[in-house]
C-alpha cells in the first residue's frame, strides 16, 4: 500500500504525527512495552489504572500511549469476554421510510449502549435471510433485531440463533412460533376502525387490498377489515380482496374489473400507503372524485401520505416507538434483567384524518 | 441467561440439537479436541484441509464439527491476518430515501465481496460523524465509505483513518481538501441545466433555494444557477436566493416576500425534492398555477417526486450508480488493484421533465 502510505503522510506530516508510520497501522501493547522497557502486562495494568502500578508509571506509559495514537482493539477485548458489542440488524427493505426510520432510531439506543450495529437489509428475500442470520451467528451478535421478508417461510436459520444462545427479538413482521419478543403493531384493531370508519360515514361497499397471506401485519389488516364488515352486519365477499403482489399494475386492473361489478364502490382500504397511493391515483385517472365518491384509506403514514394531492387518511406512524421497545428488551435481556420469552408487546395506532375520507 | 437456556432448549431439542448446550455457546476449537483426543493443532489444520493431515483424521474432525454446530470465528482469523472484513458506511440521514438507496446498493456488492457493513447515522450532527469516525478505527473496518453531515467544518476525524490507513472513499457529500477518491454527482452542470431549461421556457424571473454553505453538492447547485442566469445576460439578485436553514417554515415566508416585490417570479429551482414539494405546496396555496404561472424543479429524483400533484420535474436520481462506483473504488483499493489518492470521479444527471415546468 505504497501510494496509500505516500497521501497519508501527506495528512500525517500536515498534522505533526509523523512518527506513526514507523510503528506500523496499529501501535500495540507490545510497541509501546518494548520502548518504554517495561513488561506488557506492566502496559497492560497501567492502562486499566490498576492499583498495583505507580503513578509515575501510569503517566509514563499514558503519554506515550496517547503520543503513538494507541486505540485498544475491542475485538480482542471481546473474544476474551465474549461480548462482541455488536448487534444483528435483520430488515427486509431499507428504501421503505418505516424501516429507515427504525433504524435510525435504534442506533441513538444502541451507540448509547455502547454497541455497534450489523445492518442487513434482505431485500425481501429468504436466501438472503438465512445469510444475514448466519453472518450474525459468524460474527459473533450478541444479539439480532429482525423483520423477516416477505417471502420468509421458513424458521429453521432464526431458530439456529437461539442454538448459539443469541437473544432474538422480531419486530413489525414476525415469525409467530419462535418463542421469543416480539413487538408488533395492533394492527388488527387499526384496520378494523378504519374500515368503521368509512362505515361510519356512510360507505356501504369497501374493497381491501392486502399483502402476502405470510406476513403477520397485513394478515392481520385483512382481519380487522373483515371483522369490521361482518360486525356491520354485512358479508364478506371475496371479490372485493386483492392480493397485491408487489405488482403495481395489479391495482389498476383489480379496480378496473372491482368498478365494472361494483359501480357503487365507495371505499378502500389499503395495506400501506404506497399502495394506497397508487390506489388514489388509478381512482383519479378513472374520472372518480376522492372522497366524494370513494374514500381510501392507507396505513402508517409515510412522508408520501402528506406528500399527495389530495392527502392520505392513513394510520399513526409508530416505527420510533416500535424501535425503541425492541431495543430496550433486547438490551434488558443482554443486561438478564429480563428473559428471552415468547411475548407479544402490541403498540396501539391512532388514525390520522387527512383529505381522502369524508369528514 | 437460565431463561434463555429453557427457551432454546425448547427449541433445539425439537430440532434434535440439544446436546449443544453441554458445549456451551460456542463450540470451540479446543472442545473439538479434547472430544477427538487430537492436539489443538491437529484440528486446526484438519479443518483448513492441511496436507499433512490423514483422509481419515480430516473426515473424523469435519463430521464431530457439522455434529455440534462449530462454527469458525472470523474475528479470530482477522485479529490473526489484520482483517476484519468489516466496512464503516457513515451516512448524515439515512431516512433521506437518496441514502437508503445508496446502503441498498452498496451493501449487494460488499456481501458478495465477502464484507460486513457497519452503519452509522450520523443525524447531520458533526459530534456524531466524529464517534462513528472512531468507532471505525476502534473496530478495525478495512475501509470507510462517507458522506458529511451538514454540520461538518472540520477535517481531522476523518485525517485519524488516513493515519491509521485506512481507505476512506468519499461520496455525494465530501470534503475537497482531503487527499481521497470523491464520487460526486455534477451538481453544478444539472443545475445550470435546469435554469437553463426554465429560461428556454421563457422564465425571466427565477429563484433558488439552496442548502447549507458547508455542502459541496448544494453548493455546486447554486453556482450551476448563477452561472446560467449570468450567461443569459442577466444579473444575479441575491435575494432570489433562499438559504434554507432545514426549516420548512422559512419557505412560505420566503415565498410570501418575494412574490411581494417580484409578482412577476416565473420559476423556482430548489435543491432537493422534498423542498421543492413544500414550494410546490405554498405556491399553489398563495393561488399561483403551476405550471403555468410558475415553474418549479426539485432535484435527485426522490419518490414523493411522482407521488406529488403536479408531479415534480427534477434531475435523475443516481443513487444505484454512485455507491456502485463508491464501493469498486473501495474494494479496488483493498485489492490494492488501485491507489489510495486524490481523484473526482464525476456522475452525470439527466433531467426529468414532468408537471412542474411547462412543455
Amino acid at each position: 500500500m505504497a501510494a496509500l502510505r505516500i497521501e497519508a503522510q501527506t495528512v500525517a506530516a500536515h498534522t505533526c504525527a509523523a512518527y506513526l508510520w514507523i510503528m506500523g497501522k496499529y501501535v500495540t501493547l507490545k510497541q509501546l512495552a518494548k520502548q518504554l522497557n517495561l513488561s506488557h502486562t506492566t502496559v497492560s495494568r497501567a492502562l486499566r489504572n490498576h492499583p498495583r502500578i505507580s503513578e509515575v508509571t501510569k503517566q509514563k506509559v499514558q503519554q506515550l500511549a496517547d503520543e503513538l495514537g494507541y486505540v485498544q482493539n475491542p475485538n480482542a477485548q471481546m473474544m476474551n469476554q465474549g461480548k462482541s458489542r455488536f448487534i444483528g440488524i435483520i430488515i427486509p427493505d431499507i428504501t421503505i421510510f418505516f424501516y429507515a426510520k427504525i433504524i435510525e432510531t435504534l442506533q441513538i439506543i444502541l451507540a448509547d449502549a455502547g454497541y455497534t450495529l450489523l445492518l442487513f437489509n434482505t431485500q425481501e428475500n429468504e436466501a438472503e435471510e438465512q445469510k444475514a442470520v448466519q453472518a450474525c451467528i459468524e460474527r459473533r451478535v450478541e444479539g439480532v433485531l429482525a423483520a423477516i421478508s416477505v417471502e420468509t417461510k421458513q424458521h429453521s436459520h432464526f431458530e439456529s440463533l437461539l442454538k448459539h444462545e443469541i437473544p432474538l427479538v422480531f419486530f413489525d413482521r414476525v415469525l409467530n412460533f419462535l418463542p421469543v419478543p416480539k413487538i408488533i403493531a395492533d394492527d388488527y384493531r387499526a384496520s378494523y376502525q378504519t374500515t368503521q370508519h368509512l362505515l361510519d360515514k356512510g360507505c356501504r361497499c369497501i374493497a381491501h387490498v392486502t399483502a402476502s397471506i405470510h406476513l403477520n401485519n397485513s394478515n392481520n389488516r385483512l382481519y380487522g377489515y373483515m371483522d369490521a364488515i361482518k360486525d356491520h352486519g354485512s358479508t364478506i365477499d371475496e371479490q372485493l380482496i386483492h392480493y397485491y403482489e408487489m405488482n403495481p399494475q395489479s391495482i389498476e386492473t383489480f379496480l378496473n374489473k372491482t368498478l365494472k361489478k361494483y359501480p357503487q364502490l365507495d371505499g378502500v382500504t389499503v395495506f400501506n400507503d404506497y399502495v394506497a397511493n397508487n390506489v388514489v391515483n388509478v381512482l383519479l385517472k378513472l374520472g372518480k372524485k376522492i372522497p366524494e365518491e370513494v374514500s381510501v384509506f392507507g396505513f402508517s403514514d409515510e412522508p408520501i401520505a402528506s406528500y399527495m394531492h389530495p392527502q392520505l387518511s392513513t394510520v399513526q406512524q409508530i416505527a420510533p416507538k416500535m424501535a425503541t421497545l425492541a431495543t430496550q428488551k433486547l438490551l434488558s435481556i443482554l443486561l438478564q434483567e429480563d428473559t428471552l420469552t415468547s411475548e407479544k408487546i402490541v403498540i396501539h395506532q391512532d388514525l390520522i384524518l387527512r383529505e381522502t375520507t369524508r369528514a
